[in-house]
């Protein structure tokens, strides 16, 4: 980073909050961890257990929360930001750092891009190469639209959207302000519907599945973060729903007609069935498998792998994964979960006969 | 949907089948849900509890079995389209209703798209900007390529076919008519096929992986629906293939060389090995692993997340998966399992014990 | 294969290693299974259980291991080249010939694409339509890029790199020489990071997600091959890190600043959270889920659909999967499973019964 880009801890201050402790004058550029900051640098401290490197570090100034400075044996000469959420300061700063680095994009339809005539795009927007944008489609300010884009008929992307490359979003979604979705990531797809149309039985079934028509679409609220190969399908009759600031990994499944309460955070590879709510502030492990027509609380937590098949009306965290162990273990601990019923029988059958004996015995008594 | 655009029940009845109870020139325009109707719209019964609906409706016309008719307590002033199925009934009207209203896609090659001079495409065919189909390809009458996608060459794309955008369709791949492929699907990827060539052991080992070429390609029948970011192997020797009227949802795998039987309807995020074989009418659940080098029955039902781990010869439903349960059961409980095999000794041991005593000791006697 | 493309033993040999048994004049053009091959195909025997093929194959040659050779009751009339795996030569030998078949690219850059005025193509590259390659790229020496993908900013790409269609290389990633990614994949999006900043609990929480930038890259080694709508993310600080000869199936997801050992195959369907380290010579099994932080060994094999939730240390084999078994059976033991910590303390109220009784009881005295 340029020297010119380096930036005051007053400056700091005055645009993220905070307060200085130390020389206010004191400039940084960028950011690293505490041990490898050097003078020019922002270093920050979120976990209790490397405190210690705060009283060592070369940073030119440590993020800190309150709690945290009075623990410090020594602070003579070192700069801080007192700030209660370092980790969350961090990364404002960090990504203004990145904004002031990044190469300026500049307004405007690459020609290479093809838009609509009946399509409606900001002046402010850039548009990469070989993005399609059909007709009725409306383009916020400020939007990007990387390489490769489909952005389908009569969609509305908010201000500040940003595509990144080879994105698809269906006709008729909508998209809030501030949306990021990454490469590849799929909007707005046909729900999974078919009504079965067979008659008969086994080989003399005849008939075919009939596609039920997806007439919803889907609709995202404002500051949502969609990964990269990401699908979220539109709704059958009405729409699937994801609130704000609701964040979505990679390569996740999201059936139609969902409704995703805001704050939720969903980790990659999850897939959830169609028609089901989650709710707001919930957290949904990696690989998490949903049932479709289910109902979780607001602050339900699932870890990775786990399984839910019916609605979880509590807050909490829920669990049905079992960790990987040696296989020939594994093997002999499946073998008898295969026969715990009977398992059962033999220890009930073992409790009959010690009751038995202990009725038809004496020597108790 | 504009006035104009209503249709007469017994104009219905002629194109869909089923028989007019009631006012056969009344005009309906759209569907809606039996509680939200009104008398331009039809309503279905597909579920015996909205029966109590059908008799408050304000719909213009219901879609009701013989049997459901005969339950209703009055229909007189009702208008019914009586037949077998009135939620297949629904959805094909659905999609007629949606033909209608949907802009109509203009034959030829969008002047964005590259079409290489020996491929052959349908005059009826619309493809899209930024669309590729290379030298040797084969694509039907009003076939629809949308905006994005990518055609392999020699590629067989059949009567009707419509690929969503950003589709990829590698060489040699063949799709039947009327197949529909959802944005972001890859169709005839290379199978993960290495031959391992190493010597030595651990540290010292040397060597690498060879690849095994995969000269097969991915054979896909008629009326066949897959899902958005969906990948389908070509085959290493011979074809991958996908039997006629076979579902797949979204971020389904299926490896090189599987054969998936027609009717079978594959849920969202299930992974299935190469080389296994899939019966007829099978309905594979979300999130489901299959291993490679298996055989699956007609008729087989796999619920969401399990495994199947070896051939199922029988039709019916199979089942590996635990539903999540609150952590700290679930920790209970998993902390047991990993030892059942010494809970199971302690049981035998009891069994022993009381057995021995049983025949040591008079007091049974 | 036209028949001027047949090549003798002896040629083969001369380029591929082994020993020629036979006629090392014969010509071979195309290969085939044992027991489909004829006269002007190549056969190969790497499985014990085909031997007896091997009398009585058609084939013009047959790749056998010096064992296996020994082993024949008669060769006469047979020619054969022996390796030590044929299998492995077996695919070298298929490569070449279609690598003899397929129509050559020109090398250039499509007149469809858009190469940014900033970007270094190697004159030997086959850039293909509708591509983006953006400012500061470096393409290698024979790359070929396929319909569709954009490469970002920065990105390099080695000599001989294939990308297939509709691949995306976020800014600043490197691939080394030789690497394949097929179709869909996405590399180098933003790691799934967000810094809570939140304020309150339940109803009345303020607040909001904070990202977390994402300013590391991946850096992927030589030879890697990468499956269909993979993604692999790109580091917060330091890189993500595929190390070289890794194999990669489909729709795989890796976290951010995962490193990825050298020879390691990554089966479909598998996920790998953040910061998570893979050892060299790793099988991992498909749909497995392995948790953010942790280690894997050296050697390290994962079976299909097990979870990984903390580090293992000893090379091995690592299981936590169920197979599927018929849906009542598995209820039954399901139900058993809920309760298993109730089980045991039922077994240890046994034992301490049985025990008492013996302590009291005259009767084994």
């Amino acid at each position: 980073m340029a020297a010119g880009m380096a930036i005051t801890l007053d400056e700091l201050v005055k645009r993220f909050g905070g307060e200085v402790v130390g020389d206010g004058a004191h400039r940084v550029g960028g950011l690293a961890p505490l041990d490898k900051a050097g003078p020019a640098q922002l270093a920050f401290l979120a976990n209790q257990k490397y405190l210690p490197q705060v009283e060592t570090t070369a940073a030119g100034a440590v993020l800190i929360s309150p709690a945290d400075i009075e623990k410090l044996s020594k602070r003579d000469g070192g700069n801080f930001i007192v700030t209660p959420n370092p980790y969350a300061y961090f990364a404002r700063v960090a990504q203004a750092f990145i904004d002031l680095a990044a190469p300026k994009a500049v307004p405007g339809v690459h020609p290479g891009a093809y838009v609509d005539p009946a399509a409606k795009v900001a002046a402010s927007a850039v548009i990469g190469p070989h993005v399609t944008v059909e007709a009725g489609a409306v383009v916020g300010e400020r939007v990007k639209l990387d390489a490769g884009i489909v952005v389908g008929r009569g969609v509305t992307l908010g201000d500040d959207v940003h595509l990144y490359p080879n994105v698809t979003v269906y006709h008729g979604c909508k998209l809030g302000a501030r949306v990021i979705v990454h490469a590849g990531a799929v909007i707005g797809a046909d729900g999974f519907g078919f009504a079965p149309d067979f008659v008969g039985e086994g080989d003399s079934r005849t008939g075919t599945w009939v596609k039920i028509p997806q007439v919803g679409a889907v609709d995202i609220a404002d500051d949502v973060e969609i990964g990269a190969n990401t699908t979220i399908d539109r709704g059958a009759m009405a729409d699937t729903v994801i609130e704000h600031s609701v964040k979505i990994d990679n390569l996740v499944q999201i059936g139609h007609n969902c409704r995703i309460g805001a704050y939720t955070v969903i980790a990659g590879c999850a897939g959830i069935a169609g028609s089901t709510t989650i709710g707001k502030h919930c957290m949904i492990g990696g690989a998490v498998g949903i049932a479709g027509h289910v109902t979780l609380a607001d602050y339900v937590i699932v870890t990775a792998q786990s399984g839910v098949s019916k609605s979880l009306t509590k807050a909490g965290m829920y669990t049905s994964a079992f960790p990987a162990v040696p296989h020939a273990d594994w093997n002999k601990s499946a073998a008898v979960v295969r026969n715990l019923d009977k398992l059962r029988d033999r220890i009930k059958a073992l409790e009959t006969a010690l009751a038995e004996r202990d009725g038809d015995a004496p020597d108790k008594a």
